[in-house]
């Protein structure tokens, strides 16, 4: 397949190019193997800021870029392959993927970068009204339901469809439903204010629904409760404890527990009449992971993720590792006490740094080191001037912090992140656009359905 | 449908918000009359400028604008009101328009701004393997598959299927064809250079095909044939006097007239193996053009364009009047010689403001008046650093330039005439970073199927 490679070379193949794949293809690119990186788009995702896209703050390409334009440099190098294909099975016996048209790509060393999707628990028939966001193209999703639901409200004279399309339902309250709900409300108080006349788009309710107690349930008690604070000052209704039992398209149902008078617990059912539903709620490891188990015999955890081993490789394959959210990875700073990782961007990129290393360190004859995750902290954003921040400083240790200082600190991590791309001055700009007018520079629907013709979200179109 | 509207005020129903209608708007938002603008998208599009969406240099947002954003003012007035719909059938005697989600909204006053789409001669199957451009839906269409050509050379092995892919036909050299073609060669040549293991994008032919004897057909000789020299210098392979007769997925054939030795002409037949195609040959006005005609009695060009009355009103219909793409009108500056109006933005914007003007001449009981088109000239862009131009100059009359002066020229004039959207300074700086590193900063393709699984090109999943 590859012209030019030198046959003697051991073969590379990393499946995926989000966070891990492309740190590990960056650290073997010096090194005198031959890579083939494989991934099923064209391009390198900025995964934290989709939300941004979904919500027409931000274009698709400010937070994302070509992945053979983000590795010319090392492609310049000679021993960089990039396919754009999906890999459908993995033969660890034979040693060779195989992608959708059938082309076979042999290997030595395998890194499996292919990250996580999202999961319904079971119910999948949920997936076409409540979209989840994972891919450019579920952000171009949700930003035609949410700008499309406006103009429905706007062109019904029904009153019960126009309560229906003026409630937005986000489903899961961690990093991505809490800064999709935040976000929302600041389309209909600020961005879209004043620009219907049969409607108020202020008067839009969104509501946040989180099966568990509280939101951001990943953070300390006390950042939580920030959290909720500030969520419900920009105008999120929050519901916590709440299950969804149903969904469909005029609507969602969901369970709470209520005391009776007697002091023991029973359920009572809610409905809420919305049209616009996003997905926060599940995470899934990719396929992917069920073909390695197919093929290495290896253990998922529940979501489907990969259990590996302390080096990151699979026993009995020490050839193939797994990195990134299709990881259920430990970190060994305590050999004695491992810790799990978390599915956040700076785990997937030390991931696939480590992956690399010890591949080197195996043609080395060397052995393999444990994983060690370096955490410098959490940060989630709620909305406009909203976020929380949980930090660890040389000297003041663990530092907690919230509101304006910690959205400030979220903004300033994610733009000097974004560097790499080429126009993180212009994502500042529009950023700092965005911040002082409130308006929201990508609000374009390229192929907007009719709403009236689309009575159930179930367009198959896709906007952008 | 409108809560706030007086009754007493005229109606104004305007269909289409491209230039013709978004001026019309604009117009009458200052006068006594109750406005609304029904469009098909949430947007305003800058179509000049749309081959640049398509070709990865500008993102959808730099050249279009949410409807409701660029008319605040206009809406803050009170008497206009958007809705995102698309008229299916107008209804002349009871003076409505029904939009196809049943909706209906009467007029006393219409305006039919719908512009026009892409025709295949009859052929309606060519469609799925040449698509035209006509709006941002289509931009992404013809984007994904330019790129993942590329892809799929890169990850085939069978040679034919290889020069199928770095093989891309434009049919039709009008103003889009060309400008479709110089820069399609500009990503092949410059852009993806380097960027390919298996293939060298630099070898990709772009053949540009026309059944007229000349590019450009609409200006003169002498800068037709500028024209073609700069395209062939660009390195586009032009074929003029090549009628297609099929299209395929792995291909396209033609005829070309030969002289035989007897001096008479036979045809030749030819075989284009290419697996990306462009449609820039054939132009036909809105569907709404027919549903005209069955419910006015009008008459249409053999284009599907309504004939209007000089003053751009239907015969018996003086309250309906049909702007921009959609009217085969004339120009009066000599009202006994009339001349036809250009496909042009700048003759839909005039429409626009002399339909307004005419509407309110009939309500004041006035005379209205015939449509005279001010032609300041004309401009085709060819690729990078090449253009022609013919200006019409106070001084010096008629001016003919072709080349880096007219290049500049168009640059100045497209961006000049983005004013009024909010990102110009944007796409200023967007375009001179593609000019001077070559980079196109929207090569994204959210939702790239893989090349090998699509091995007809005919998805209908969108890219963006």
């Amino acid at each position: 397949m590859n012209a030019s490679s030198t046959p003697s070379r051991r073969r590379v193949v990393i499946i995926g190019c989000g966070f891990g794949g492309l740190e590990a293809a960056k650290a073997l690119s010096t090194e005198a193997v031959d890579i083939t990186l494989i991934d099923r788009t064209n391009h390198h995702l900025f995964q934290p800021l989709l939300y941004q896209v979904a919500t027409a703050g931000l274009t698709a390409p400010a937070i994302s870029g070509p992945i053979r334009h983000i590795l010319r440099k090392e492609m310049a190098r000679g021993n960089l392959t990039v396919l754009l294909g999906e890999v459908k099975t993995i033969d660890a016996q034979a040693r060779q993927v195989t992608l959708a048209g059938g082309e076979q790509v042999p290997y030595d060393e395998l890194i499996v970068a292919a990250g996580a999707t999202h999961s319904y628990f079971g119910n999948d028939q949920w997936a076409a009204h409540a979209p989840g966001l994972k891919t450019l193209a579920d952000a171009f999703d949700i930003r035609r339901r949410v700008l499309t639901a406006f103009e429905r409200a706007e062109l019904s004279s029904d009153p019960v469809e126009r309560e229906q399309c003026l409630t937005f339902a986000v489903i899961g309250a961690g990093p991505t439903g809490v800064e999709m709900a935040g976000t929302m409300v600041e389309i209909a108080r600020h961005t879209l204010s004043r620009e219907f006349r049969n409607i108020d788009s202020r008067r839009a309710r969104v509501v946040l629904i989180e099966g568990a107690p509280r939101v951001l349930g990943a953070f300390p008690e006390d950042l939580s409760q920030r959290a909720r604070e500030q969520l419900v000052d920009l105008g999120v209704e929050v519901l916590t404890g709440a299950q969804v039992t149903d969904i469909g398209p005029t609507g969602l149902s969901y369970q709470t527990r209520a005391k009776t008078a007697d002091g023991s617990e029973r359920l009572e059912s809610h409905r809420l009449p919305t049209r616009t539903i996003v997905w926060a709620a599940g995470v899934a490891g990719s396929p992917l992971g069920r073909e390695l188990a197919r093929s290495t015999g290896c253990n998922l955890d529940r979501a489907g993720r990969v259990l590996v081993q302390p080096d990151l490789s699979l026993a009995g394959h020490p050839e193939i590792q797994v990195v990134g959210d299709l990881a259920s990875a430990k970190s060994y700073l305590d050999p004695q006490a491992p810790t799990p990782v978390p599915g956040v961007s700076p785990a997937a990129k030390q991931m696939g740094r480590r992956a690399a290393k010890n591949l080197l360190h195996r043609m080395k004859g060397r052995e393999t080191k444990p994983f060690v995750y370096a955490d410098y902290g959490s940060l989630a954003t709620i909305g406009r001037k909203a976020a929380i921040a949980m930090v660890d400083m040389p000297v003041f240790g663990r530092v907690k912090f919230s509101g304006f200082s910690a959205w400030l600190f979220w903004l300033f991590v994610h733009i000097y992140f974004l560097i790499g791309f080429r126009n993180r001055l212009f994502v500042m700009w529009d950023w700092a656009w965005a911040y002082f007018t409130a308006q929201r520079n990508a609000r374009v629907v390229p192929d907007a359905p009719t709403p009236s013709t689309l009575p159930e979200h179930g367009g198959s179109r896709q906007a952008a």
